[in-house]
């Protein structure tokens, strides 16, 4: 039986992702279903895209990933089926799975139409209980993407700010802020090798008095002095931010789209 | 193998749900469990009991529900086993089920007193792990409810406030806040049709100074101005005040049991 | 299938669980995985310990638990996996396991070195993923222990205050603040029986003015009078302070390492 993951904004306070996952019981018995995050912020689509790119490429190869971060609910954005050459990917066409889809091949997008495999009543509030997560069983059952529906030509894109490069300085961004308190950046650690960030210092948003110092490149958290922060070569791919048993973010003023430079 | 569900006031810091899914695998090794919600405020039948009965249609009809928000656990409240043309509820007799049994027939109630299905010790403060949790495995794993112990008559009621109308002004209430800050009332969408409502306002109980403006019954959460607030039907059946991409409780005082008037 | 657990600092805001749990189907296709907590304070090995301590004994014997409360994540602290009598133990050798130890016989420890074991890229920050998932996926599988790698001798030790008897009074501590405020206490019903505790009175860290009487021993929260707290024989084998509906926590100041007198 194929994996099913699922990655929303719902929280878990609500009877909402125990819900999609007993509609994913009813049609496709003993599925195995495991929780990426229902922690997005609400509605942030790249959040949620960056995160669903991070876990992807660690599942099974078939797996079949519902993604549900849906401002759109209820009104006319597509909700697709995109067939590749590795997982099924089942969501809204907000741009919420681009990320994942730069290390995977196309194959096909389906709009979900097929009135079999929704929901008899569609609500215009909870597209994952009656389209997304009884898509997602169908594949996950056998059945292939192209009977959901009508094939699609083209997906909705997701801006995403690479850093820029300003003589030796580079303007990078922080992409997320882990539950730690790291500070993950928008360097690719490929794309940014040490040699390059040896000599810069990263300009924080601090927003307290008391600032950390910055210890620099450092090869693990328990190598940061304590009450530093360094930069660390993160199991994201990207370099982070961090303080040793201590949470960086604490210190800083939150603005997910403020930029972050690091200068000589 | 049956799926068991779980809804609990537990919260996911401690090792209370965990704890219950190990016993549940020791008794019943291969059982699909899931979460509806561990979230429920502490000892609130009421909400526990609204969750349970949103969740309980979408699952495979033979599933086993057990229910523990539980404030008398070691008291003498009676801990039931509930059969019914569906699927099996199990639980302490506190009125947590009540919600979900408007649209099933109950079959049976059999208290649990079956030493072979408790723990060998139990606990005076955690019967999910020592009582609830075994039991829903034993029934799983394809036991009768009848044997969890003697049948026991009548159920533990609970009181739920109808909608009051007043003229054509209605007196509704907030049934659950969400984790968008979307209020949800009291009034079914069924017996309030759009009609009734479109000339009414509601009288929210405002905590700030700045108030959204309402802009009346919307089809979806886009839908609704931006900074406005709108009434929705929800997936829930019930009608839902909501606010587009932002949390409308946010601006309002919480008080579950205040009424919460629609007025021309 | 072999049941894995998982208990961890990690949070479920993030895809760090997830992911583990996406690690585990790929090497181990249909495995049971539940989690004991996320909700570890960062880096708190004695509270992870006590968790996965008080979970354990009710899973199934031949379970695989996984723990990573890991604050030395990529530094020179040891990987193992410990076969017992009972289940396996995958996590860092840094104590986490030694309170659950306790009652299980150690059979072997083993590194994990084992190349195709662990990830062909092993990140300095995340070998929830790249080292512990797979080390307990491939043991679930089949795998003996000590294919791992190299057996080794010993574990780290974790260092736990036992109360202390002054004359009648008893100095104990706090183990545990649990999601109702209960403060479950250091002493064990069975070495503290209630006789030895009946005549005694707690001296907590009062944090506010208003502070809720002593009602003394009580055998449920039920039958604590309302506003005050009692003293409860614990489903965790301890002795545990409690409010009936209240958290008691909320009165008092949090501190994990103060003692806490039981006095005449």
């Amino acid at each position: 039986m194929t994996t099913i993951s699922l990655t929303t904004d719902f929280g878990l306070q609500d009877w909402f992702v125990g819900t999609m996952k007993g509609v994913i019981q009813r049609i496709a018995p003993g599925a195995t279903v495991i929780d990426i995050s229902h922690g997005i912020r609400q509605g942030d689509i790249r959040q949620g895209a960056f995160m669903i790119s991070q876990a992807l490429p660690w599942f099974p190869s078939d797996a079949v990933h519902v993604g549900v971060v849906d401002p759109g609910v209820g009104s006319s954005r597509r909700a697709v089926v995109i067939e590749t050459d590795g997982p099924v990917l089942v969501g809204p066409d907000n741009g919420l799975f681009i990320p994942a889809l730069r290390t995977l091949t196309v194959r096909g997008v389906w709009s979900i139409a097929n009135r079999e495999w929704i929901s008899p009543e569609v609500s215009s509030t909870f597209h994952g209980r009656d389209i997304f997560a009884p898509a997602a069983a169908r594949i996950a059952g056998g059945a292939h993407p192209s009977e959901a529906g009508p094939e699609l030509t083209g997906l909705q894109s997701l801006e995403l700010p690479e850093p820029e490069r300003h003589g030796k300085a580079v303007i990078a961004r922080v992409l997320h802020v882990d539950h730690f308190g790291n500070l993950i950046t928008s360097m690719d650690t490929r794309l940014f090798p040490a040699e390059s960030l040896n000599e810069l210092e990263p300009e924080l948003p601090w927003g307290t008095e008391k600032r950390p110092e910055y210890a620099g490149i450092k090869s693990c958290y328990h190598d940061i002095p304590d009450g530093q922060f360094g930069l660390i070569a993160g199991s994201t791919g990207f370099w982070e931010l961090a303080m040793n048993c201590r949470s960086l973010a604490g210190f800083c003023r939150q603005d997910p789209d403020q930029p972050l430079p690091f200068r000589p």
